[in-house]
């Protein structure tokens, strides 16, 4: 521990996983809740839109993180998912046409390239934390959501580092959202103090920002408002 | 299956980590022998040099890649190893001189990024096997060379991926050599016709893409081409 700084040494650090959406906002705000400095990490992975890396840089900023690092991938070289190849958005009319298959928007092994990303960063802060806003309610189709993956990764990650060749550092892996439907999500949020005005989570957005309203996870957002009463603050495309 | 062209369908295929060195030109010359289409992943990783990447493009043609892709990936945004960061790589004049401790050119997760983005491509190609070249005997130090390592990550990456998911496809994480001594992994090599005058191991290059001859890997390499009464083909810097 000789070679770090004192201001390391001291904190509790956390790296978060922060994309810009709702979900990573109210993750990082529970981190900040818990006491850690966060660590905020985004990603620029061939995405067709650069809306939500504005986002997390208005939500890692409102949020107080030490440092917010947007990380260059690029996942179209395999291509496969809409959110990254040239496939067209799925738009619904309503939450209940949204079908439980697997949707077109999961980017292969997404949630695995993120985590993997986290821990070398923690690894390198000497941090022992990360959060991941991950649900498996509303989200249930994508594989690296669901808590046997969260756990399996976390057994993985504590191999893989020098802290478990001997050492005493034990990594963890956070979800404090896993349990949670959208409306408590958004509930949790509030009482933490995020603006969710702030937050970006359509997967379809016009060129200045708006989002589009129809696709699966806008439709899954105004519902989580819509069971509090409340109507979501982030912009929406009028059509 | 029916929206895979005929070609994905028929073949048995892997994806092989490839970084031009000498332990994963021969996991690819085993894939191959095994009866795999292979495809071949590099990543331009933030390395002070790109030696390696050239070796992994001869490579993957010589032993006959049905595609190679480089992936860029950024790992200096966190810093933390001689690899990546503006460290000097430690030199020694003789093999016995390399110590235990986990070297000062560890990457940060590095293995775990890497298997992460052939989990990625391998979900895209639907492929259910990869090929790493790591090695638990010479390369003691890396926590993410270690068996119980590989065996996490594939419990992980069968959770992660949609076959996952009720699929029947199962993933495996082929690590042909991690039992071989540097002198039997050159010598499964050249049995498989792997030209090592191909490939690249060393860490600190010269501009010209000449071994330094006393670095870790140097070192190493030698000593198993010297273990068979062999001297290595690939160029070395004159001192």
């Amino acid at each position: 521990m000789t070679d770090r700084p004192e201001t390391k040494v001291t904190e509790k650090a956390a790296v978060v996983l922060l994309s810009g959406g709702l979900d990573s906002a109210t993750a990082m705000a529970v981190a900040r809740e818990e006491g850690y400095t966060t660590y905020a990490l985004s990603f620029r992975y061939g995405q067709r839109h650069d809306v939500e890396l504005a986002a997390a840089g208005r939500v890692a900023q409102a949020l107080g993180a030490a440092r917010h690092v947007i990380a260059d991938i690029d996942l179209r070289v395999f291509g496969g998912s809409a959110l990254t190849a040239d496939i067209a958005v799925p738009h619904h009319d309503r939450v209940e046409d949204l079908t439980q298959d697997i949707p077109i928007t999961y980017v292969p092994a997404r949630n695995t390239i993120f985590l993997s990303f986290a821990l070398a960063w923690a690894e390198t802060l000497e941090a022992e934390d990360i959060f991941i806003g991950v649900n498996a309610l509303d989200y249930s189709g994508y594989p690296d959501c669901r808590p046997e993956y969260i756990a399996a990764y976390e057994q993985m990650a504590n191999l893989a580092t020098k802290a478990g060749v001997g050492g005493h550092q034990h990594l963890r892996i956070h979800t404090p959202l896993i349990d949670l439907t959208k409306a408590q999500i958004i509930g949790l949020g509030r009482s933490l103090g995020v603006d969710f005005g702030l937050t970006h989570s359509c997967y379809d957005p016009d060129t200045d920002g708006f989002a589009c309203g129809t696709c699966d996870s806008c439709l899954l957002r105004r519902k989580g408002f819509a069971d509090l009463g409340l109507e979501d603050p982030a912009p929406v495309r009028q059509h």
